[in-house]
């Protein structure tokens, strides 16, 4: 049998995971309480497909595969997966959600799109809220890989695990998180530099133009590559982080920053350090600067400006 | 007669210079006092130079336009342009930029690839002050394509302008500062993002490896695409940023930062919507939404695994 996954609340995330979904060659159940939601979502599915078929469809994988189910009980009553993008605002999730318990099968898992609502706050008045996850995509869901798997505190530990079993079948780069962190960790990093931007433009440092060009022609380039830990190491030929961090402490570095910095702890560097050699694992230096350079290139090649 | 560049100092930054100028078609005379500078370049140079091919050379280029000048003086007399890329230590840089200037000609121009010191103090001890700027690059400068050009109190706006054309001729993407920003645009930004990911490792809320992988699998492959400001302003469908910022200020939205947010005043939420407006021009947000898809999916057919 095919895998059948209900999206419940077919919004931009929403639709985007239909889209997602469907180009898996997964059956897919709809439902939005809006009036207006199908001929929206079918105009999103429309615009999105010739870039999901570019990828590579799934063998079955067809738009035949949606179904718009007329009642939330029925979308949700016989499905494995169920994938909830509502309005991100917590009394209305907090409705659907126990809504969504009332009438799906009780071993089904639940993963809500939440970006910044607490899990634990959630599942506080659901049905069986040991199975329900945050599974928090990226827009757009069809494209960008990235799900953050978090618990809340009745979450149960197999549940998180067969969620993001669940999504990496499906195709998707799961974080696995141990503990609940508000706005999990790709939110967290997004507000830090958005926050330095709103400030900039607030103080007439920089304009919009110019932040969103400096990003897009300089390290936006480079974070498609490896993330701020591995570019900082690459870019201290001799040392790498670790010299780095020696330089933030001295404050010839970083100094310029109106983020705070914390306490730059033994602990701290360890694994920062540590981190770093892990993922460097068995290349040297130079190799990894020869596949960041090989990437770069094959990016810039296939880049066209945009706004 | 061929562009001829003077590049003072031949570390990663320095050299990458030295390779850019190269791959354009310029004569570059290199000089560093450190008497392991030569090989270390040459190491440099023949490991970039198969990427830089890659991406096309200009007509001419060729590693034969190196010379390795065996003084300063000799070095930056009879050049059309200097990048001084030495240390990042301001009593260094200050004494070279001196010497540098004693010995070019008085008309040529002078880049300090400076990251963070304030092109104000870096002049403040040198002959004809006027024409020192700081060019700002990112690593690694022979594919990055952004560099950042800033005056200090002392510069003149022709030599701010005319070095900014000299960057653009040599095929960069640059950014003209109005004003001396500490740390400039870009960097800002960076330090930003690497404040919280410090943050996050020192409070276990997140390690090394899952930060990394957040960003590259996440929000950095747009960043490669749209800068923070137009990202959000595609991420709300129906309203763009100007609906965001009002989740902003109703606090539902961005209460999960660390970061201090500035004061969302009138002023500051026309600056962001209209600059979006600006980049946005006479695209809908349904074509912006195509091109970056497209993009996307031309940027994740290319792209490896990297650690």
């Amino acid at each position: 049998m095919n895998t059948k996954v209900a999206c419940i609340g077919t919004g931009l995330i929403g639709g985007g995971w239909v889209v997602h979904y469907l180009a898996r060659g997964y059956d897919v159940v709809a439902w939005d309480p809006d009036p207006g939601a199908l001929p929206r979502l079918q105009r999103q599915i429309a615009a999105a497909w010739p870039f999901v078929t570019q990828l590579g469809l799934a063998p079955g994988a067809s738009l035949e595969n949606l179904r718009f189910a007329s009642s939330l009980a029925e979308a949700v009553s016989a499905v494995t997966f169920i994938q909830e993008s509502a309005p991100e605002i917590l009394h209305i999730k907090q409705g659907l959600l126990k809504e969504i318990t009332t009438f799906a099968p009780r071993d089904c898992i639940i993963g809500s799109s939440t970006s910044g609502l607490s899990m634990t706050q959630l599942q506080s008045d659901v049905h069986f809220p040991e199975r329900i996850v945050a599974g928090h995509p990226f827009n757009p869901p069809y494209l960008i890989p990235l799900v953050e798997v978090c618990g809340g505190e009745q979450t149960s530990r197999v549940a998180i695990e067969t969620a993001s079993a669940f999504y990496r079948q499906a195709g998707k780069a799961v974080i696995q998180m141990d503990r609940e962190v508000p706005g999990f960790i790709a939110n967290r990093l997004q507000a830090a530099i958005w926050a330095e931007a709103m400030h900039m433009v607030a103080a007439g440092e920089a304009t919009v133009e110019q932040i969103d060009a400096a990003v897009v022609q300089g390290p936006g380039l480079r974070w498609a590559i490896y993330g701020p830990c591995m570019t900082y190491h690459l870019a201290v030929s001799d040392g790498g982080i670790d010299k780095l961090l020696q330089k933030v402490q001295e404050k010839v570095y970083m100094s310029n920053t109106r983020a705070s910095l914390p306490d730059l702890s033994t602990q701290l560097r360890q694994r920062l350090v540590q981190g770093c050699l892990n993922l460097q694992g068995n290349f040297s230096h130079a190799e990894l600067i020869q596949q960041r350079d090989q990437q770069l290139v094959n990016i810039l090649k296939c880049k066209t400006p945009t706004p």
